[in-house]
């Protein structure tokens, strides 16, 4: 085959995001991108003390170069890749942030981490920021959908290998790459992608989308200065996908490239934990808001789930915070008892409030295989008798009944509480909102600083 | 299983590195590991100057912590993380650095690349700085062992992938790790093994085993902090050998731990190109020598190789001077021409040079299962019609036929010339063979700058 006529995914996305225009982002999608930087704001400020961060910011600020890269939600200040990397892990740490479900990615942080990075160090415009954002986020997708699922069962965590990716795409669009010079950042990328299940439940999954930010960035800026790779880091014989994937179908790269964003099937969690709890979690909030339940007035609570809630969820006796991400009973009655699951309802105070214990010991759970894993259905006893009772068909934050814009504010306020004032929190989520309207990100980076 | 019970080759080889007495390394294993070092340094020194070198300083340096770390045959200085990267680079872009024929790994550069950036920052002995070498490359090579073929078989570059073990290990002796934290260290190091071979020919090849040793020595780091990974990063169902390998033996981890050095299988490279062509080059220089031929007096070139060569290094029309490390054609040319192939032979330069051009372009190569990769056979039809030909056996450098401390030192010597005057260069000789009397080996990095 000729140059010219040869077939190159690598060259096809790294002329995508090179060429571009803003004009043609729908106006659906630029909203749905804003949703995205919104819940991941909301979640890098709530993550922004969690112990793994600080870890590595202690190993790292002795590594870093001249501090002009603010961290989202801290005071100190990196370089911009360093920066990277803790905005990646404070975004991730919770398990709070989005999900494309196609393809299992948290699609936003490994990208996202690396974009406010560079913008808290470089000027940057709101539009070209949401823009990269588009971009950055739709190379990643079509990535992951070309080798999901075979790469994801395999044992690959799909966030750290294909968001390495995204930050490439995203930052060499930022600093203007050409497509070659696309063409490197998009195969030193490739050749960077790492990140292996095994590390679920440790510090090393947040490392993840940190070091997939990091890298990414690190590739785009040799790419311009012409440190080569390989031309085919995605598609090639010994490229990403047949070296990463027993299965991979390359033309969900190309397909409907520019006018079907991925975007428009990205997804909120509601509540922070496990995602077989939320349809649990959300009838138990629905049913207190509609009896005005109260810890006094529950006898006895009967859940019907799907078996895998039970599988994952099942831990009945417990007494730490974190305990209660993987307890279906005490999800259950924390939506009964305070009509809500925020970061609050999981620490070890609440795991402990006599309240919801008391409630807590008082559910039965049943495995139903009727019940698919978006439903549940709860009946509540009550002390003078009455029964009442809630079916869930499909959870909130489901593909297909998404959290609304209000509702991602008030996730956004539950967690931004750990860092900033409800003032504070109110300027910056109005400060997403707008973000193509900035004349400088780092404005908005600015603002998720604690005072 | 209970714990105690448990098998674990993460923990196996944590509590080998932790406890490890260098009183227990056999004296031949001692003076090998010299070799290697000091094969090393002149790889360094040798490469010190490569433009992928210089980029990925230009790159780095503004993103460089304090600059307390030298890299080897260079002036400036880097933090040790950098400073590690750079000297990964160096040492193995002319691909001149060593190998071990049983996992194609080549073990020096990730290692001590990272060893010899951490000795430049902090005080390490001699014999403990020897000794964590030895260490790290019975980690790497055990490994790699456990993995290849079918690891490497699927495209991933071995020397990325089990480098960064190496520098884990290494870097996590030197800075006193306990077994929680080394299992920690090598578990990041786990979810951090990347590098395609979809990269060769081209700069990223080279980054492979510098990214490896920052990324090997950062996951120690991050492992005394208490930065926690999964416990089985090797061997868990989601761990490093199950993902990445469709075929592995984990036997090979612990057979011998502590007895059976894989430093005793180590070789060093003649020729600065993949060594699947040496027997082809070594064959070209003897006839060369033989018959005192030149470009006017060859017609035609036949080859027959082992089949892997022409997958590995089947490049025919070539125009850059890397290319030409992995183009069999060019390879056979400049032997059969200059009757040497050193540095200078694997210049644009020379790969455009019309006389080895028009002689490469007369090469044919048959891919011969007959012929094992340690062989060759070259047959040269002369203008005046007369046939001659070469069959190498066993290929200088061969784990059967290894080059000599001398002969080592002369290779030492062709590739410092590039930064050193002959006096210092013998001098860093020297300073390598007695590394282990040194009371800092600083002074021995100090000892390859320029002057």
């Amino acid at each position: 085959m000729s140059e010219s006529s040869e077939r190159s995914e690598t060259k096809l996305l790294a002329s995508y995001v090179v060429n571009a225009s803003y004009d043609h982002v729908p106006a659906d999608v630029r909203h749905e991108a804003k949703r995205a930087l919104l819940n991941y704001v909301g979640c890098a400020v709530g993550g922004s003390r969690h112990p793994a961060a600080e870890k590595a910011l202690k190993v790292f600020t002795p590594f870093s170069g001249p501090a002009n890269a603010r961290m989202l939600g801290r005071r100190e200040k990196l370089d911009a890749l360093h920066a990277s990397l803790i905005n990646g892990i404070t975004s991730h740490v919770f398990d709070y942030d989005d999900t494309t479900p196609q393809n299992y990615i948290h699609p936003t942080s490994p990208l996202a981490s690396a974009m406010f990075a560079y913008a808290s160090a470089n000027k940057v415009g709101g539009k070209d920021f949401l823009h990269a954002f588009v971009l950055g986020f739709e190379v990643e997708s079509r990535i992951g959908n070309a080798v999901y699922p075979a790469h994801y069962d395999a044992g690959w965590h799909i966030t750290g290998t294909a968001g390495v990716f995204a930050a490439a795409a995203a930052i060499g669009r930022l600093i203007g790459l050409n497509e070659q010079q696309m063409i490197w950042a998009l195969g030193l990328a490739a050749t960077q992608a790492a990140g292996l299940r095994e590390m679920f439940g440790s510090m090393a999954k947040a490392f993840h989308p940190g070091r997939s930010a990091q890298n990414g960035y690190a590739s785009a800026l040799l790419a311009r200065e012409g440190f080569t790779s390989g031309e085919y880091g995605i598609e090639g014989p010994r490229g990403f996908a047949a070296v990463q994937a027993s299965r991979f179908d390359l033309s969900k790269i190309g397909e409907g490239l520019g006018s079907d964003f991925n975007l428009r099937r990205n997804t909120y969690k509601p509540f922070p934990c496990g995602i077989v709890n939320h349809p649990t979690i959300d009838g138990a909030i629905q049913l207190q808001r509609e009896y005005r339940l109260s810890a006094e007035r529950i006898r006895k609570v009967s859940l019907r789930v799907a078996p895998l809630v039970l599988d994952l969820c099942g831990k009945h006796d417990i007494s730490v915070g974190l305990e209660g991400k993987f307890s279906v009973y005490h999800n259950a009655a924390i939506g009964l008892v305070r009509g809500k699951a925020g970061i609050q309802e999981y620490t070890d105070e609440t795991v402990n409030d006599p309240a919801i214990r008391g409630v807590r010991e008082s559910v039965t759970a049943i495995a139903d295989p009727e019940i698919t894993e978006d439903q549940a259905y709860i009946e509540v006893e009550l002390t003078g008798g009455q029964i009442v009772s809630m079916f869930v068909e499909k959870s909130l934050g489901n593909i297909h009944r998404p959290m609304s814009d209000v509702q991602l504010e008030d996730k956004f306020r539950d967690q931004a509480v750990a860092a900033l004032s409800p003032e504070r929190a109110g300027a910056l989520i109005a400060q997403c909102w707008k973000i193509d309207d900035l004349s400088d990100v780092a404005s908005l980076v600015e603002a998720s600083v604690p005072s």
